[in-house]
């Protein structure tokens, strides 16, 4: 039950300004593209002290009610920042209920889904939004139905199995997984909880910047992430954003986006035929919806996309593993990012978002 | 580099009283028991806001050095607390660096061996002990050994082997591998880092006492977890007796022991004949070093032991996946002593101690 009123909301089209009442069954604008989330927020306080974790301890800045989100907390959030030397920080994004960074949107999209009367959510992912989706509507008490593409790793199928959630599997390239996923969600109660496409996945994945701004008390010089629909830089972008409008940091960090030589279309290479079983199945996405706006991110941060080979995606990965650090292949991407010689200034921090077991 | 003066620390044994020095070759008193850790503590203070995660965050309660216990950091504690309903909360320290409470423990283990010179660290584990001292051993530089019983899961060998640790499989009961690994750590630089013996991994084990009382408040009224070695149950007895010593609450929880019908111990039932591939492999403990410690701490609580079936495991594992938690068989063992019907006042704080990835 509603115990606080949410805050007023609707959608809007970045494409062509096309804005849209919030509802269950608006998943896209009828030009195609996703939509944004048009919300009132108010500034970040100075100190947090006293308030518990979870996305509502940032209720200011994340445009959910305090009632759906505390049926839908699982644990998410709050991971650990550990320091690797020479102004070097992993955030363990992988500690986390069910191993993956996506847990901070799937948390945010459960409460959203509980707030608009939803019954059911539906999913299309290779796996980590998936295992979250499906973990985050069974702790609030919905269904999930999960479009999964044939050839997704059976550890992360045996995980989103396990929460109940009905996996369908599907052949062929990625993009027919979501169309599936989309029309699947156009039944009434239905909700499309899409990590590329639902809006409010962006504002749990905010809570990165909120929490690296606790842990260094400051902005960081330089944020780096590997990015394939690129649901956590544009969180952490708007993140930083508002940490700038509520006065508590100066300026934004650099965003470093991280991609695959296999499919790295942020960088204008076109992306290689993709078959499955690529190393870094997390980012192997040939069209991200959000291509624009992840560009646009990237450019007014004065950051940068990096590529990344397989060779030294195992390189960083192994290395991670023997500092103590064990993540999947896709997590490790960023750490190579940051295994090159080069230039560093200040603190770097690297998230590494799925755990080892994803893929062991 | 030491930079701060480590504790006044001896050995005791609780057996035969005789008194030792702290030093890497001192495994076990000459006859036979574990041994006690002895410290200077002082009292907690009442907020601990403003201090960073990690075991120093309870300095005055753990006789270990701030500089030894961040070389050995992974992020290791501060796990959610997700309430249930009807009074009943998960404590979820699945969600850890390696996938286990066992990082608690092995954070502080690793932290003594930084401390005593070892080079080494040697280990007997059915699984996520191995994992959580290779993991923290890589973390704070140092080689580590691990000793497996054969049959243990697949997933939990390969995560310690992505640790970098030596691994060696042991035929037979499992004290043939504890054997082994007490005698390889006799070697110069070497330490011995089992759960059941080293007194160290009880100092990582009272953090969980102190974080509930953190995130209640208060002391709950029961505390549940499943027992093996209890090397969880010794810890968190002991932080609420300190607790208790500092003021901050007035009484211990009820700790209540949860054990399986195939090795009860605890319970004075005969273990049955141990074949690997018992459905709670993490507690298939036939003689626990440390049992008359274990007796005494539940009866001094007010606790008592609780034998649960298979069946009763399977239900509450795949319960707490329909929640939302996807645990391994032997954590879920704590909460299918929890899910019967009967009396319960309070807050009752169960304890989810393994990742649903240890044993897919």
């Amino acid at each position: 039950m509603p115990t606080s009123p949410s805050p007023n909301r609707s959608l809007r089209c970045p494409a062509c300004a096309t804005e849209y009442e919030l509802s269950l069954s608006r998943v896209a604008c009828e030009c195609g593209s996703p939509l944004d989330l048009v919300a009132e927020r108010r500034p970040l306080p100075r100190s947090l002290e006293g308030r518990a974790p979870g996305l509502s301890r940032y209720r200011e800045a994340i445009a959910l009610a305090d009632w759906s989100l505390e049926r839908a907390y699982l644990g998410a959030g709050m991971t650990p920042l550990v320091a690797m030397g020479g102004g070097l920080h992993a955030k363990c994004d992988f500690i986390s209920p069910t191993g993956s960074f996506k847990d901070r949107g799937a948390a945010a999209v459960a409460a959203a889904a509980l707030e608009l009367g939803a019954v059911e959510v539906v999913v299309d992912s290779s796996g980590n939004a998936a295992a979250a989706v499906a973990a985050h509507a069974a702790r609030a008490g919905l269904r999930a139905t999960v479009v999964v593409p044939e050839g997704a790793p059976e550890a992360k199928l045996a995980q989103i199995r396990a929460y109940g959630a009905a996996v369908m599997l599907v052949r062929g390239p990625r993009e027919r997984a979501s169309q599936l996923a989309m029309d699947l969600s156009r039944h009434e109660g239905r909700y499309y909880a899409s990590h590329a496409y639902n809006p409010f996945f962006l504002e749990g994945t905010r809570s990165w910047a909120f929490e690296i701004f606790e842990q260094l008390g400051a902005a960081p010089e330089t944020a780096v992430m590997p990015v394939g629909n690129g649901s956590l830089l544009l969180g952490v972008f708007a993140g930083f954003a508002h940490l700038v409008d509520s006065g508590l940091v100066t300026r934004m960090p650099r965003l470093v986006a991280v991609q695959s030589e296999n499919c790295a279309p942020l960088a204008g290479r076109p992306a290689r035929p993709l078959g499955h079983g690529l190393y870094t199945d997390g980012i192997a996405i040939s069209k991200p919806v959000r291509a624009r706006a992840i560009r646009d991110a990237i450019v007014a941060s004065g950051g940068e996309v990096v590529v990344v080979s397989d060779a030294e995606v195992r390189e960083a990965r192994h290395w991670l593993a023997a500092a103590g650090l064990w993540v999947e292949p896709t997590a490790a991407a960023a750490w190579a990012a940051v295994s090159r010689p080069g230039k560093s200034e200040g603190h770097i921090v690297v998230n590494l978002g799925g755990a080892g077991f994803k893929c062991p």
